[in-house]
């Protein structure tokens, strides 16, 4: 079910040409930073030295989380059916944001607790009204936390046929910093107090009892070498879509945008399961959320933007997008020394240290 | 001649009613960090609890530099010309993001050392054809340097008359970071080497060479109390055009984007004539030239993005004017919890420090 995960390695010719012709744009060599590395990136994701940013979606992932019963969230849970509502309306953060940067936006049931009438931008994914309680028993059965994972993959792959290249991947349910802790400690192997922080507003006892919940769960379940059972036993519907359709759009050579801390714990869980799934990330922002910084760290993951976000929805992923699509342009568009006839510097490089 | 500076005060009354109108919006207060920050800045400056961004303008201010006889720069210098050239054609990273990200460039010719033929988008505001070699003399004579100052000024003005409320400004000018660094360490009072970096790509040596130009000409002149002679001493046609344009657009309530370290070097010798030009100013981002990050700190100012750009010609204001525009859009369109029917959460509050 899960065995047929084929993800594409770069090409080590491609690097050298890309870095050639980025050396060759009319500017001093490197000089525009992340922006350069960013275009060699979807170059060599695209596999080209001219990419192109296609059809860009927005897959906002919800769902509800059993775990809401130990108190893990400040805000109540009519919540995430109510900003699923909102979003495919345009409104809330990723209503709003998807439409200024030009994406996409699907909003997709993983596993809200509330029957949505049909709508034409909702994509039904469901596969539960919410998941478990894991302090007591696993987040999901086996069957549904493949069940979504290959949900994701599909709706992906769906979208990929129809020729999108670039998907970001954001998330909507109430108490899911909980799961994405969680499964930040099981797979980063760090202390559970270094995983959890405030999610949309804890106080400090709050965050207390998050942690020893956590702690608690972990206990019980125990951490597995599987990816899926650790995702079964600590993850979430949402989380588990989003992982899945990672891989595929890994597998699919599309540009992944990794928004914050929930989105980032699902590439935790899709690394996990293959670490070549990494080449396929931008990973958007550093949000406030503090084990977000440190999740990054643990995949040697550098996030474009840090702008103190700590809303989710794929909010960061929105305006990240907004960057790369200036990287690509700068790769595939951008005059070289010789198209503008300006005198080539390309020789003059940068010193590792150059201090006075 | 420059003492019709009146810029406008902030409304204490309207911060407070920015404040509570996004924290009104469907997300958890304060959670998109520093796009709210943006909004209420934004707000203020257009006076409105709905801001616009109206007929966004690119100034691409360009001269040349005396200063290049001492060897600071690895570039030639008719690198300048070329790349004014290549700008106004759409080329080269300004020419490049700026249409990526929606701007209307302009290049201004405030100094350049050649004549160039009409062009719809170029501005001609020279002064003379270079800067005079500072080492040896004052870069500007005062009437020079007060003409470019009014050239930014009137090229502003004109602009606010024709409905633009939003101005990035970046330059071209080979050799234009010696005049940066002199000006940042006559105005922060920091050691020269604090102040220089490799720019376009110098090595150690060349690094070491530029600081030792710049405090045999600190020695000579005399760092004086008045803005403008410290501006006519050490610094650049560009320098001086760009510090009047920024003066004037805070006149005029107008956003202003500062690029990187030398349109920031113009942001301080803006901020020595009057200090409230600041609150107009969003710093786009910390460079790579390593001036510019205690540039920033002297200001108490926050760059938007660090993306490792060292390139200039008002590239990272582009980016940064993407990510303004959904600052904007938070306040002025995103959806309220009254909008979108969800629970309201405003009385949640992140607490200042939140740890387990």
């Amino acid at each position: 079910m899960t065995d047929d995960i084929r993800i594409p390695e770069f090409s080590s010719e491609l690097t050298e040409k890309i870095q050639h012709k980025l050396d060759n744009k009319a500017k001093p060599v490197g000089s525009l930073g992340r922006l350069e590395s960013l275009a060699l990136q979807a170059g060599l994701i695209q596999n080209t030295l001219s990419p192109e940013l296609k059809k860009p979606v927005m897959l906002t992932i919800a769902a509800d989380h059993g775990i809401t019963a130990e108190g893990v969230s400040p805000c109540p849970v009519e919540i995430t059916w109510q900003q699923v509502l909102n979003f495919l309306d345009g409104g809330g953060g990723i209503g709003l944001l998807s439409r200024i940067y030009g994406m996409d936006l699907w909003v997709v049931d993983a596993g809200v607790n509330y029957t949505f009438a049909p709508h034409p931008k909702l994509i039904d994914a469901k596969v539960a009204r919410g998941s478990e309680n894991f302090r007591h028993q696993p987040a999901m059965s086996m069957e549904n936390c493949l069940k979504a994972f290959n949900n994701g993959r599909r709706i992906v792959r769906d979208f990929a046929a129809k020729g999108t290249n670039v998907v970001g991947f954001g998330e909507m349910g109430i108490g899911n910093t909980t799961p994405a802790s969680a499964l930040m400690s099981v797979i980063c192997g760090l202390p559970v107090e270094e995983c959890v922080g405030p999610g949309a507003g804890l106080n400090s006892e709050g965050v207390r009892n998050k942690a020893k919940v956590i702690q608690e769960a972990i206990g019980k379940h125990g951490i597995s070498s599987s990816p899926y059972e650790n995702l079964a036993r600590f993850g979430g519907c949402e989380i588990a879509t989003i992982a899945g359709g990672m891989i595929e759009a890994a597998c699919q050579r599309m540009i992944i945008l990794v928004d914050g801390f929930i989105t980032t714990s699902a590439a935790l869980v899709a690394q996990s399961i293959n670490p070549d799934m990494l080449n396929y990330c931008v990973f958007s922002h550093e949000s406030d959320e503090q084990g977000h910084r440190k999740m990054l760290q643990f995949m040697k993951a550098k996030a474009v933007l840090k702008l103190g976000l700590r809303l989710g929805e794929g909010t960061g992923a929105a305006i990240a997008y907004s960057v790369l699509k200036g990287a690509v342009a700068v790769l595939s568009e951008m005059t070289s020394f010789e198209d503008a006839q300006v005198t080539n510097t390309s020789h003059i490089r940068m010193e590792e240290r150059v201090l006075p």
